[in-house]
């Protein structure tokens, strides 16, 4: 059976974002990664891209859970993505929002990410 | 002075997707535009890409709306993508959700998209 890829975004939830400025944030994680696939990973870009783009989207508590997925992520050889937002709105300048990883096989993805809930 | 460059996502309100639903489908569209642009519109996926992959993020009444605003779209010229989503949660299957448009120069977008509200 062959693995499904799929790129997973984590999005902190102590931010209190809304629900546009989550979209806009999110959407930045994504294009970045599948950017970068496309570039650096044509093998698993195809495969995600050829299933239907799959993206899951999960809830971290912080920006340490964030950044400690995006070391776990690093561990296993995974593309990461953190976003920054400019935080002219709802955020403070700076802020790390997001992180979009992969698009990677399910089976090495969800070892780091299927603990945390949807968002 | 150059003409910024953004991608605007819309977001119908009518189906209450929750925050991990829209960043998900929003993050399709935005996706799939960038792709897009990266192959097909060079010069705006450039500009975009270098002054920060601007995007907005709008909320539109129903499907109508969001039809007519792909119309308009496509009557200026721009690249539009229209997310149907499997429908496996929370909306029916196949159903319209969201649409990316652009990336593109803010002067030609802005005259169909600024009138919306912000999600």
């Amino acid at each position: 059976m062959v693995d499904e890829y799929k790129l997973v975004i984590g999005v902190r939830k102590d931010l209190d974002m809304g629900k546009g400025k989550i979209a806009a944030q999110a959407s930045h994680a994504a294009v970045n990664c599948a950017l970068w696939a496309e570039k650096h990973d044509k093998k698993a870009f195809k495969h995600w891209e050829s299933s239907g783009q799959k993206k899951v989207v999960i809830r971290l508590a912080n920006k340490d859970e964030l950044m400690r997925l995006k070391g776990e992520s690093e561990i296993l050889g995974l593309f990461t993505s953190v976003i920054s937002d400019a935080g002219f709105t709802q955020v403070e300048p700076g802020s790390v929002t997001c992180i979009g990883i992969g698009p990677a096989e399910e089976s090495i993805i969800d070892q780091i990410t299927q603990k945390y809930p949807l968002l």
